[in-house]
């Protein structure tokens, strides 16, 4: 029972497949191979932006520090909210790669940020001269941090209140393909349609070995992009490695049908979770991560079981009857058995 | 006929098997994995040192910057020779990872670094107090960017001018195995015994996909290169397709013979290369790599046979006899047959 | 009347001679001169401090970024609350200074910080191992941002909560001598007795033309301190300049007197706004700075007095009696009849 | 005999007289005062350039660092002499400043840049795309570091080739008024009409407490410089005694006179030093510092004497006619007296 996180998951078979075609032959270094051309025009056709520049990393830290830096300057500050992996996960990468910009708190709910707020915060920040950060970039993350969903509007909403003051927009798309789906959009709807002007592009926890792109929607951005990859080491020589896994992963729709599978066995939980009276959902579970609390018995039974989950610190320890809460998280390979096993052990039966 | 770097041949067959294998089933992230555990015991063992911190990245730059950054105070200046990697081909990855330390360059012949000159300038850094870059340590570079070896007393020589001042020393050991397998000295010998303190442990140009590690034999700065590698976005989550490359290198000395191969081949080359009058060697070639100069006539007779290599620019442009440099590597999976032809094009057979 | 900030009136007459004096014939620079020497001596005695390593800056914001960067890693994250001078007026200073490390917001009442707040974020932060910004310093300020104080048991609960971490304490003390003074305790008593570790002991707002000493009690930290302040460029040639501020300004309690004329002056001014029905005052005004809100006639009314000091955007745009808020700050050289005149003029007499 | 360098002397009466007219009754903080506004006047009028953006810090390494950093991009390189304080005597500061830029060492002759070497540099830097650093700014220093200067033409010649790559020209002006009279050319020959984009105007050199100019010719650099100024901590609250200074720096030709009385000095000493035949001068003395060996008799005498300036280490250990070298600054408070002393002691008389 894998519930743990969508990084814990193997690689499709499809990918390791394109990984071994991509590995026959010699390829020039850097990027100037085949493999990264075509995996290039696929994110571009995906996303509708034929003259977007389109980077690849390894890592979804690596593709947001970059694409923050590529827009936000040192002594500005970038809006996003508490609970953002920018903030929370990434231990400082986007002030060490900015050169020193701050990360200014929005009030969220649910994990979406509250679009007043964002407001407000921007207008106080206005009167502040050469003394305070200067404002920098609205960053937002679809699927949220806590498993649930900007509909259009919403992100229409924000991007709008950003852009009355002439400022840039990243999406933390590090989910994106899990949000598309359920929203049942497009690429295109979700992004600069929506008001983003860069978006890391997730796959990592989509069933690739470790490949991100950035799509930079102005091109004029490209070179400063590519520059501040390299200083940061995120450059690769072997570049084919990377570009394979993002081809495969946009032919055939395999991106979304991974993230399909991960939603519906997100909500097979979710439906699980909803008959078992004591489980309380924390958040709307909108994609494939669940927030619920549930009875430290039942933690108990989980854990003796070896079920692989976020409980809280401390979940294992109250009376049986207490609540603790615990993130839960699908990704594609789940087995429909680890999911019965894990409602039966949270139902008790 | 590839000749133009060892970062641009097929990763080795038992190492994409390796993959495979640890493709199956899940894994914990952050290397929190049974394929990371054994890879940090393999490298352990290679260097003798089971006290030593090992970690993975998966570009040179990020492996030397991170290192770097591990042992260097922002106010510090790192010793190297101009031809460094650090200084030349890593746009300004150093100054970054290190908050704004400086590089200064020492003199050197065919890329080695003259100890008589590194310890003529630690005197003059002495005496500049609080107004001065502060000295920080030594890196050196083996094999060299030149193609050249430091013999072990060379090494010693180095390290102790550094560590008469306290200074620590770094490797940038990219081509590690090729200077290994021509010294015929261990990993021991050439990096702790000689007074090595941080090792970039090269893999990517010698048959992996993009796997290096670092190994910092004081355990003590292991957290601090934690910190920066993940706030550097160099942390993977799914960390088992870097350790499972690692491991596959360091299993049954596939290392040594993939460096043994390209070393073998780049002998072939040169011993053909010295057959031919207008030819001259640049610099020893005593691994893997060869820097040499011939008549513009040749490098056009290779250019329209489609070699890839390094040519100087403009090396086509000149009349037939004109020497003209160029950089030639060669890699594990260098045919036999491609040496052939492009040494009958150099001769103009 | 000049109530816009203690960084506009005058410098006192004896820092003025002070400095006529230091000008006399030669000196060593960067410090090596009596006048440094002196004063060094005096703010250790201030201290009771006689081992702590004593700096001078012209600016509080070189003195806050350059304290900070001296106890801080860039990986770490350093607590106030959202009202610091740190998070709001310094463009960033800290987190460039620090190499872009995090300035986490505590919650607080009156710009006072909560220690349950405080107490909650850190058990929080203690369990993201290495994905989360790791814990840096507290950072408080005495007189606080909104004209408040804390007592010496509030500061006592801080710094102890953040003592249990092991993390260090910084003392923003812009306006310490308004604290001391309205607090009758020692500037000891307020510093490592009460647990600080390093000091931002401003004069600037208190009657020098521009010297802040920043005081570290622990002496290892010097040496880390001076390449941090020459690499910011804070460290003066004529050094002479500086010093003579600060010996003059802890002479004969000059900097008490100055102080206590502040803070007298602040509570005419409170005295006198407390008999105007009309007012209120927004926080305690414990030294020399007032917030409050009165009506909007009043604020025409000085206006058009031509009265310096900071209403709240828009406070002169409403309805006769719309209360707005301001800030009114009073300092050393602080006329009594500006005060009558200011408080005439709000009372509408 | 205060020969050590020229920020030992005294400040000028007439900045000390403006310093206390200034101190006269409240003045707007951050520069919204008239001193400010009547200094920057000055400025442009002194260099020509009615639109010049013009800001005042009170050190030289803080007007280069700012400098630097407004006109360098992180992944960049600096050109600059072996010699150049800002490679030599700032503790990283541009390294830091500039979040982690390079400095390219060019060749020199008594400090003065070779154009030959800078043109052969740039073009060899042309070559290496995304890997090596980026090309930026051109840093020249007049006077330079060995008390040489450049004629108009050679700075012309050097900025032509900076020019032509696209790359902007800083000068490091820390004893531009030295210069102008050495010259006898104008404020604006030496800038902006031989090529110069942004100056760091000394004045802490020539007489001032603490005060140096930064000039940026193009006025859309201003806000960029003035956010760096401010998150430097170099943002002065009571900027008007930085200003005071600056005004009566350029009033009734002050700033000429002090530096004309300095390089008259030192080549009094010129003048007597080349009268004793054991001396050699090792730069041509140009302005008013001068470099020159003479026997370690000769330093004996001195250092008995007191006098200050700066021999070499070891300068008085050798025999009596072993030659040791020296550097010896004049200042504009120089008296004749103290030349005669000092020429009298090397010639043993």
């Amino acid at each position: 029972m894998r519930f743990a996180s969508d990084n814990s998951g193997p690689v499709h078979p499809k990918v390791m497949e394109a990984l071994a075609t991509a590995n026959e032959g010699w390829a020039l270094p850097y990027g100037n191979d085949d493999w990264t051309r075509s995996a290039i025009e696929k994110v571009r056709t995906v996303f509708e932006a034929p003259e977007a520049a389109v980077y690849f990393t390894a890592t979804g830290s690596a593709a947001n520090a970059l694409a923050l830096a590529t827009i936000t300057k040192p002594y500005q500050t970038i809006f996003c909210t508490p609970e953002a992996h920018i903030e929370e996960d990434e231990c400082n990468a986007p002030e060490f790669y900015t050169g020193g910009a701050k990360l200014t708190l929005v009030e969220s709910q649910d994990a979406r940020m509250d679009p007043d707020a964002l407001a407000h915060l921007l207008e106080a920040k206005t009167g502040k001269n050469v003394h305070g950060a200067q404002m920098g970039p609205l960053s937002l993350t679809q699927v949220t941090e806590r498993g649930t969903l900007y509909n259009l509007d919403h992100l229409r909403d924000l991007t709008a209140i950003a852009k009355r003051q002439g400022l840039p927009v990243h999406l933390d798309g590090a989910r994106f393909a899990n949000a598309i789906v359920a929203l049942g959009c497009s690429a295109a709807d979700m992004s600069w349609r929506t008001g983003a002007d860069i978006v890391s592009f997730g796959g990592t926890k989509n069933g690739l070995m470790g490949a991100e792109a950035v799509v930079i929607f102005d091109p004029e951005l490209a070179w400063e992009f590519e520059l501040r990859r390299k200083r940061g080491g995120h450059l690769f020589s072997k570049s084919r490695y990377l570009s394979a896994q993002m081809d495969a992963y946009l032919t055939g729709d395999l991106w979304l049908d991974m993230a399909a599978k991960a939603n519906a066995s997100a909500q097979k939980l979710v439906a699980g979770l909803e008959k078992t009276d004591a489980v309380r959902l924390l958040h709307p579970p909108e994609a494939n991560m669940i927030y619920a609390s549930f009875p430290a018995a039942a933690h108990r039974r989980l854990s003796d079981a070896g079920a692989q989950y976020y409980p809280a610190p401390g979940a294992m320890d109250g009376a049986d009857d207490t609540l603790a809460s615990c993130r839960i998280v699908a990704d594609w390979s789940c087995p429909d058995a680890h999911i019965e096993e894990f409602l039966g052990l949270v139902a008790g039966k």
